[in-house]
């Protein structure tokens, strides 16, 4: 482990941007393109609690051409291009520590082809989750991957991310079938097709998805669909003790129960989700659960379930089967972390997102909410425990720096029994700027290496995204 | 689409051995080490119908140090080293085009935890699929990957393999959580964990997967396993009609039916197979089908899939629950592509592995049979329908050029065909020596320009497995 160091002042190396650059861009996209200082600024910040001094100026990209025409101006004075979805990152991804222009691509959030008979669609980068469940929504298919906000697909893509399905339906990793890409020199490639399945050669589709922005500019998905499940059940069961609340969740995973969902929050956390959201959940250590299938496979999963949270002494079991109220509890549940964030009037939350093999799940949670209480900082904590992966949110006082350093000691402990149990430093929210070291405690400068020469010899002048993942000396 | 050109005539390029580097392995490996022609010619061949020489010398790994010591000392004269399991390849992976060693992992056969709690098993490269499962069999769990030889894991790997149960399973891309590789300087490297997900930088877990031993050797494996389905039922149907069985292939996976394994034989291949394995399938076109689940949820399946079955006219229904029933069918369907062999003595097998969109699963399979019956030259078909993903596999006289090539255009259009569907050359067999031009074709020179950039950054002197998947200029 590398010593305890604060994450949140990142080093910052803006490169020059030289005025010829913002000229040309300017002459090229006109009014797609902007160096405003509030536009900078709203390009310059995401969810992470870094600040840092904003991009130079903000390309507009409303198709493949753009983005491709924007790298190559970009790459001819090697100066950084940032893609930016909706600025939903809570890992820093989007911020410019090395200065250079963003590329937002919300822009591009045209749905191009539903493919119902094969279960799939193919989109732009731009497409938010909800508006493509919305585009879909009449063929009777839907799109599993629900990160908490309402993040793009393009940006989904480049973190690997997941949410509560993903315990069921997996994450980006398995459900990205093929990409469109911009590379360093602004060149158009295309990886995978939409064949579920492929040996052909390496496979560049899954090095882009999770590469952060690093290696390519998505400008093009297909992704998988699923069919909307005959029968959907809810289900809410408290405990007083949150082991019991872990334990329960090990022994469905274990059992082999095919849940869709199955999350976590101890009562602090189901305190302030209540007080947000206007719910009177019991506040003890709660499971919020889904379940998928036929209406006969959907009660004989509950039934094993309700079997084995009893004998872990769950009670007040609370079933949800209108759509209107399952919509309630997951609102709730998604909105979590702007309820730990309310809960204390202008405090930044410093996040961590460990994941590790279910049967270390106990040992992860239990001391990790442990020592967050025994610290005295305000914190939520929720999970997305049928992966074995869990969040803390410190919800720390940006002004005080007492603060800022007792939540990084707590995330590095955290993160270090983490990777103690076999586990990784990130299930879903990516590297960006904070997790550099714990990457490198996690796999090593050996894998650290052949990442970075991948990069080097994909972005020899290291414009895309430059900063993020591991430095380049 | 390029030119069709014969592939059964690889170029060779065989890289001087010097004497010193088999003097230092030697050395090194003692009695792990020959240079018999018996043993060269044993590790020069593999289920491919190329007639390549064989390497230089074998060199017996017993341990990821004698694995990373070779490949050391092969760095350091510049010569190939070819990593071999059992010679299961379909596409020459193992063939020595430009000379070189042969690594030969198949005596690191243990398994070396299997965390039951976690569904996970970690083991060494040489251990076989049948011997897996055979280890962790008290433990109630099972790894579904079957490629119809019983290949190793290590192997299995390199080629992104898959098999029957892909269709519910997934393959090896999404079984595989973490990897040991020894990399082109001899360093050894871990990526992944075995957490279920992780977001922490480049996968290059599924970079290596599947990447036919060019950019790294494995050495170890973490793999997922399964719960034991708690009922199992196999069925068989027949059809009149080809195209009522791909019908009804397409429609079971359209409707989200959670089918374990689909798999389609033609009238002519359920010949083959009947003579082979003294079976008396009706001699039409097949559909062998099995179903997992809760004794409920498999009626469940098993009751729509009959209704879909016969709404396409198929008949002849039979239904195979006992163990051995469904081990006879099975073991049939794994030996299907030996009977072909054996239907024509002395022949060699060129075997296709398209794969395309669900949707265009009748427009690739019903032309691509037609075609194989108007040329006379003997085939068999089968499908891992389910998937998308079907063999043929043209039976021709070695000794006879123009079967080769009738053979071979054949196979072109029906490459061409797929791909023009949207799909892929390979599901599950790999580029090896066969399909680079087919890569290049489905991918554009884009995407292969950009796999060639990530094999020169991490083995820039080209002696891990040169003359795979793509050219090095």
């Amino acid at each position: 482990m590398n010593a305890p160091v604060s994450h949140l002042q990142p080093e910052i190396h803006a490169r020059a941007v030289p005025s010829a650059l913002l000229e040309a861009l300017k002459a090229r996209f006109g009014a797609q393109f902007s160096a405003a200082q509030a536009v900078r600024d709203q390009h310059g910040r995401d969810e992470s609690a870094f600040t840092v001094p904003p991009p130079q100026a903000v390309v507009f990209a409303q198709s493949t051409q753009d983005v491709s025409d924007a790298v190559k101006l970009a790459a001819r004075y090697k100066v950084p291009v940032i893609p930016f979805g909706v600025g939903s990152s809570l890992e820093g991804h989007l911020l410019a520590v090395q200065g250079g222009i963003s590329l937002d691509v919300s822009r591009m959030n045209q749905v191009l082809s539903i493919d119902a008979e094969d279960l799939t669609v193919t989109l732009q980068p731009g497409v938010t989750r909800t508006a493509l469940n919305a585009a879909v929504k009449s063929t009777g298919l839907f799109f599993p991957i629900d990160p908490g906000a309402d993040a793009s697909l393009g940006g989904m893509a480049a973190t690997r991310a997941s949410g509560t399905n993903a315990v069921r339906y997996g994450t980006m990793r398995e459900n990205v079938l093929a990409l469109e890409v911009v590379t360093a020199s602004g060149e158009v490639i295309r990886t995978g097709t939409r064949a579920k399945k492929s040996a052909a050669g390496y496979d560049l589709t899954r090095l882009l998805v999770g590469s952060e922005g690093t290696l390519g500019i998505i400008t093009q998905l297909a992704v998988k669909l699923y069919p909307l499940p005959e029968a959907v059940m809810a289900a809410t069961v408290s405990f007083d003790n949150l082991a019991d609340a872990v334990g329960t969740t090990m022994a469905i995973i274990q059992m082999g129960v095919p849940i869709a969902r199955c999350e976590l929050l101890d009562a602090t956390t189901v305190r302030i989700v209540n007080t947000y959201a206007k719910l009177s959940l019991p506040e003890a250590a709660l499971l919020l659960m889904e379940f998928h299938g036929s209406p006969a496979g959907v009660q004989e999963q509950v039934e094993t379930v309700q079997a084995i949270a009893a004998e872990q002494h769950g009670h007040a079991f609370a079933w949800a089967s209108t759509p209107e109220e399952r919509t309630r509890l997951w609102t709730a549940r998604h909105n979590a972390y702007f309820a730990g964030l309310q809960s204390r009037p202008g405090c930044r939350a410093i996040t961590t997102d460990a994941c590790v093999p279910i049967s270390r799940l106990a040992d992860a949670v239990l001391a990790s909410v442990d020592e967050a209480r025994a610290s005295g900082i305000p914190y939520f904590m929720v999970g997305h425990v049928g992966d074995g992966n869990f969040h803390m949110g410190y919800l720390i006082d940006p002004d005080k720096p007492a603060e800022r350093d007792a939540a990084e000691a707590l995330n590095h402990q955290l993160v270090a029994r983490a990777l103690a149990l076999g586990g990784t430093c990130t299930g879903e929210h990516g590297v960006g700027l904070h997790k550099m070291g714990f990457l490198l405690d996690e796999t090593g400068a050996g894998a650290v290496a052949m990442m970075r020469a991948i990069k080097q010899a994909l972005d020899p002048d290291n414009i895309l995204n430059p900063g993020k993942i591991f430095a380049i000396e």
